[in-house]
């Protein structure tokens, strides 16, 4: 495609204007905690991807950018598929509050930590009622029972920003 | 059944126990906002019964009293299914906190009025996935678009309590 | 006590009324953990009392019961000054959404326990602006960082239930 | 501007950067809903400026962008300080859980107008203990009862985004 340019890229950006974003103003994130329910809506279980990453093998939950022009909804929904498949069939939230917000930033010590920018990340729980199956940038998915996600051992697992959202979501949950 | 006294009847009381009750303490309550939404959480629409009363036709949400030794996510559960049937397939919450906490009073123009109780309600959105059945205490239950329940006409059709648990809910969920 | 019955008690409950209430139903209940916040809303500190039961010294955060015809406000700003005394200064809550939702039950096992009766427990975080002074039914009202809050140590001095309260609260404020 | 560059601005952006970034991204805003409260909580006032726009004169809440690597909570106290005074003596949430999140779009017909750019914004309703005075943007600051604050009259003084967030916030405050 002769004369391509960031324009006509839609929402997407090449990786030198996200660059230059990054360095500019926080993003717009969502993070999700996939669980599974029973019937009356307690908590069943929690999960996590395993992602191969530069600083080693880790647990993660899908998380990333909401896009120029992209709806909240939209994010999540694109999110969850990427990362759990199309069969995940997620029970979306009828609000589009966070059970919280996370924050972000490049430099250590001050909050959440990451060292690609500054983020703002909008939380959600979310029930999952179909099969979530790692997308193409995870080796596997798996869900743990909520004793399993209280140990220290799963916690070390994740970042330090995803096993205080894990703990937070436990908490929210009554699970602690 | 000789010798039954209300030990015998669990968590149910007698007409007599839940009205010495209902003159000495609040009774807690849940108010359920039955609604639809679509594959990405929009709302679709909101459910209502309709109800012969003593003053008359009059719609209304699914709303009852907390048993003793009942959990909420069990009265919630019950309620739903006395008043929309078994096969409504609700969304259960993963979380217990209510999205807005009503007061009914039995002295009119405090909060919202009740002549028969003082009640705090725990009232919840709770989408709806199966198929909605008025049951033995409704004539019909029926959706509305959310631009049909805006209307000061379809409110009128609610007692004042649940009017404003109406506006409440569709305030919350971004309809106002 | 000549003449007096429970009618002329107004809201409050002789004691064999509220025995009996507390067979038959769940009781309305709050739960507040007090804080200290800075100027931007960061938590300080995190407050308790110390309290001497029949099962040995405790420390416990302010809770009771609405009473009949209590609004949840003044509900919550009676036990405030019940327990922290005239001068706390609590900025209380624009809504009455609790943080948490709290089931006590009489049976050991489900839930948190308490062997009195079934509550509803609405629970809220409350910055206090004031002095806080132990009412007289504590010995102590303490301030504790939250480093301090989050020490097993600590929270072994709390009921099950209000340490459980405290994780809650200390999650829902980004410590944990 | 000799030698300045925009990396030398902090998180400022110069005017030729704001505007590559929001061709490029959703920006990070907050909203601020200011409130009279009376000492138990309940809704007194609710604040609104009064601006001159290219469009005329509006009424508007306090609204602004989250700079990078300024926490939420910075943000919040920067925006009600401009546009309310040093004296407002905001009682700051012990959480940063928004009451609801905006949308904000530059095509209109979808969720909320900003011909500007898209924003995510997090809405907070702030009780003010102190003193409001305009900032230099504004021409006053006014402070109405819950019941003007419902007319249509006052409303179509906003914007549509910012009347929509008016009946959220007097929705959540139980005033509808």
């Amino acid at each position: 495609m002769n004369g391509i340019d960031s324009a006509d890229m839609g929402p997407w950006l090449s990786p030198d204007d996200l660059e230059f974003v990054r360095r500019k103003a926080p993003l717009v994130y969502v993070d999700i905690v996939p669980i599974r329910t029973d019937a009356k809506g307690n908590l069943v279980a929690v999960g996590m991807m395993l992602n191969g990453t530069d600083s080693g093998i880790m647990r993660a939950f899908p998380s990333g950018r909401v896009l120029y022009h992209e709806r909240l909804r939209d994010a999540l929904v694109r999110h969850i598929e990427k990362d759990l498949g199309p069969m995940a069939l997620p029970q979306m939230p009828a609000r589009t509050v966070p059970f919280t917000v996370g924050e972000y930033f490049p430099t250590p010590g001050e909050g959440w930590h990451d060292p690609r920018h500054h983020a703002v990340s909008l939380a959600f729980i979310i029930p999952m009622q179909g099969e979530c199956n790692p997308g193409s940038d995870s080796l596997e998915f798996t869900w743990f029972t909520p004793g399993e996600a209280r140990t220290a051992t799963l916690q070390a697992e994740l970042s330090e920003a995803h096993a205080s959202l894990l703990r937070q979501a436990l908490a929210a949950l009554g699970h602690c």
